[in-house]
């Protein structure tokens, strides 16, 4: 049963493993810097299907089914799944997952959901509420890009700040027992709120977030960023990177040398054309489980620090003038158990 | 800690208390034939805002503050707080909720995010993982009828099966110890689709995810309806009530004595123009906080089932005919520990 240490973070006690994990990408996706790393690279972005919602789910089901395929166990075998995406009403996710048959519990989290999944199914595994918990999202630059933005074949100017929402998605299964990678200890996030308006800086909205999680977690824990490897964010891409390392050594705490953020990783933004990055929850969760949890696997990295962020907006509030909260989760995952 | 005695169902250990509850609604719901059992009617249904979701988000807003205070407590000593609503990305919880500072974790059901909430907080709860999990949720019917169907001065003819959203919101509060209500079992729903396509018919897409989960239920743990005083499903309306109870029936298990269905309960269709009833997260939300808690809390009921349903829909889906997947999350409700 997990200990909590403070308002916002829990120790395990039995570190769960992530037993199996899968992540599948889009063409532009494959073509960047790790594309190598994902377990599949689909050359149609249509995923066989009629509509951009459509290959979404399709994108997420094939997703989760890859993940339990690893995992040498069927869907009838996974206790449970924590999952959501960007599209109105998690459309991705509800019509992705509905043939499956497993037990299902829709999480909203924006580009956090990667974390929030992971953190829910590692309580209830750390509990002992399950053998085999999943935790999944997706993201589709074609549903995304149309629903926040312009439609698809506007082809409005892209600000410098402007990120490119990934098609992917990545899916994880949690055990009790089992191999590295293990959670070690997760942290909720608060709601964060600095004011941004801007739709297309993202990044900046979301970093206040990330570098209060981050702070929240070492000093619940004493850790400091010499403990880890690598600090992982979601998708704060290139400006939103530089913001939360500012903001953090405000506080002296210094992450210039651990940080990663995944969608800086994912693209190569000169010859992509992709601005500040990546975004969008199919970004972290493919880097985290094509990328990273590969090496945690190896013991290539010992120590990390997962912290997916989320700019819970809506094109309603933008409209409305509002400011965009947002919202940071952590996971602590190790070589070691 | 909870046990889990099938893939879908949990039961507590030590009986979480449902240590505090609220609810407010908008005029029509006051004006319904139990309008006298809510905390608080709003006659303004802008909630003193300039648009209606941020009505929506003032409406959740007050009403977690309200439960809060009923607990005797303050935001600071709530552990986290699982939300959300229906409105696209969530706005009515997430810019309801940004200025209280609680741990959050954004959750989708549809019109069955309170029982989901309730879910996540029973499991947390019972594993010790929190002294003041909250859940909670809200609906307007202005934002969701805009968004989900026709532009409000549109004025469109509604069908005879159409329901009519709530302006309603409840808000629970768990703690490990405290009195009646009890939390003795939940129960995860598994996303259900018979191929309904109407959006003017949400009950009948909604029922057989409640049949399902109720059914389930009663065999997991041996109980028949007869071991409860009430069976309460979220917003079937009067069509989806009549289709659970013909879907059960043909399994041999007949709920027609102790059924109540909280869209059912809330308008005098005939009086207030509701056509099949009320809907909407809030609905099911309000009627449980404002109608049944306080029975239950009282012994007025002794053991109960609540199984709120949602229709995991979205605009954009219908308009490219797709059914609509719903889902069912159950909680078994009881006066004694």
């Amino acid at each position: 049963m997990a200990k909590k240490i403070s308002r916002n973070t829990f120790l395990t006690e039995n570190s769960p493993s992530i037993s199996a994990f899968a992540s599948i990408t889009g063409e532009k996706e494959g073509s960047g810097p790790i594309g190598s790393c994902f377990d599949r690279v689909e050359k149609d972005s249509h995923f066989g299907q009629d509509s951009w919602e459509k290959a979404e789910s399709e994108l997420q089901k094939q997703t989760v089914e890859l993940a339990i395929k690893k995992a040498g166990l069927k869907s009838a075998d996974i206790d449970c799944i924590f999952s959501g995406d960007l599209i109105n009403q998690c459309m991705g996710t509800t019509y992705g997952l509905r043939d499956l048959n497993i037990p299902f519990l829709g999480i909203y989290g924006a580009c956090s959901t990667m974390a929030e999944g992971l953190l829910l199914a590692t309580l209830l595994t750390d509990s002992g509420l399950g053998e085999h918990i999943a935790a999944a999202t997706s993201s589709h630059f074609s549903t995304a890009e149309r629903q926040f933005r312009f439609p698809l074949s506007y082809g409005g100017q892209r600000t410098p700040s402007a990120q490119w929402t990934c098609t992917a998605s990545g899916a994880v299964i949690l055990s009790p027992q089992g191999g590295a990678p293990y959670i070690k200890a997760v942290s909720i996030g608060n709601i964060t709120d600095l004011g941004i308006t801007d739709a297309n800086n993202m990044g900046a909205a979301m970093a206040p977030a990330a570098a209060s999680t981050i702070k929240n977690y070492l000093s619940d824990t004493g850790l400091t960023p010499d403990d880890f490897d690598v600090i992982v964010t979601g998708d704060l891409g290139t400006v939103g990177s530089q913001l939360l390392k500012e903001l953090l050594l405000k506080d002296n705490i210094d992450i210039s040398v651990q940080h990663r953020d995944c969608g800086a990783i994912i693209f190569d933004s000169e010859e992509q054309d992709t601005h500040a990055g990546g975004s969008g929850c199919g970004c972290s969760a493919s880097v985290l489980c094509g990328y990273f949890l590969p090496k945690v696997q190896t013991g290539e990295i010992k120590e990390m620090i997962f912290a997916a962020t989320g700019a819970l907006m809506s094109p309603t509030a933008s409209q409305q003038g509002e400011s965009i909260p947002s919202i940071s989760h952590l996971i602590h995952i190790s070589y070691k158990i």
